[in-house]
């Protein structure tokens, strides 16, 4: 019982931070939608709404790593697999009403709410997203220079498109950038572009 | 005198909306920013804090626009232009200790403050943006069925980019997107990659 409101709380302050970004996630807010006790924040979270706040943005920074990562490990192409997911980024959207996205970047443009742990832990989450891509890029066989430009236009990609879904109410341009993105990684793979532009 | 500190509320708006999105922008740091007295608000604003955050980030979001269509107007090449718009950006950031950023990212991802006149203000914007890159991508010749998905791209890479740059307080990943971008557009310009995957 115990156990559930602690993770209610941190479920709920994950889908605000993502809606409303850091300064427009209250703790009333947070306490309202966990259906909380205003003691229950410093019973379970002593630190306050820094500690919540901090897990609950690794909570779901650490969702969305495990479904790179699994994406990445399972599906035969990098290619393919950047494309779903930035397609299960799209489901998700509609799902719920466009108020998913990424847990990490509403608190970064809120300059972490100047919350020196928060600000790395978002830091690190994006970093770690680039290395899982670099990384299947380099085990596919694409070329050593290639992987860390092609990964963080991949990362920078989708990180737009999900502001630009959130903006229309529409998840399309999710699923157009994940096309485009499959399109030239794998087109990355077939020749190098940077070695055709030096031509 | 009436006119400089409309002016000044206007930037000063602009500036901590950039930095900390809508909800982290108080009525009282704006006035503090800005220099005003209380009462200057109403005075120049009679609809409030929502019509001074309107106004603010209409012409921040314009002085971007005006600013990517000059580039796109007198550049030879387009794909050059989305770069150089990149870099811009990027010695933006150095310049302003990394607070400047994108005026309507994080008002959308603060659900524009649920403000309905906002959140469509900011739609129009980034719908604006794609619109520039892909009548430049037409008017150089690139294939028809290929202008809206690279614009899209350039848009959302851009706007990931400005993100992952102020999580690392480090302009680099800009100007790194702005040479994968120049690339990939030139590429797109050489051959038709949704034509090669296809084959």
């Amino acid at each position: 019982m115990t156990q559930d409101t602690r993770t209610r709380m941190l479920e709920k302050t994950a889908t605000l931070l993502q809606h409303r970004g850091y300064y427009g996630t209250s703790l009333s807010d947070i306490l309202s939608a966990s259906a909380a006790p205003r003691g229950s924040l410093y019973f379970h979270f002593p630190g306050g709404k820094d500690q919540l706040v901090i897990e609950a943005t690794r909570a779901a920074a650490e969702l969305a790593t495990g479904e790179l990562r699994h994406l990445l490990d399972t599906m035969e192409r990098p290619a393919a697999a950047v494309r779903a997911y930035a397609e299960g980024a799209a489901h998700l959207m509609r799902e719920t009403d466009f108020t998913f996205g990424c847990p990490v970047a509403p608190v970064i443009l809120d300059a972490a709410g100047n919350v020196p742990e928060l600000a790395e832990l978002c830091r690190a989450t994006i970093e770690g997203w680039q290395e899982l891509m670099r990384d299947a890029f380099a085990r596919a066989g694409l070329a050593p220079h290639r992987t860390a430009p092609l990964a963080l236009l991949a990362v920078a990609a989708i990180e737009g498109a999900l502001i630009i879904a959130r903006a229309n109410r529409d998840a399309t341009p999710l699923e157009a950038v994940g096309a485009e993105l499959e399109a030239m990684i794998e087109a990355a793979f077939e020749w190098d572009l940077s070695g055709s532009r030096s031509t």
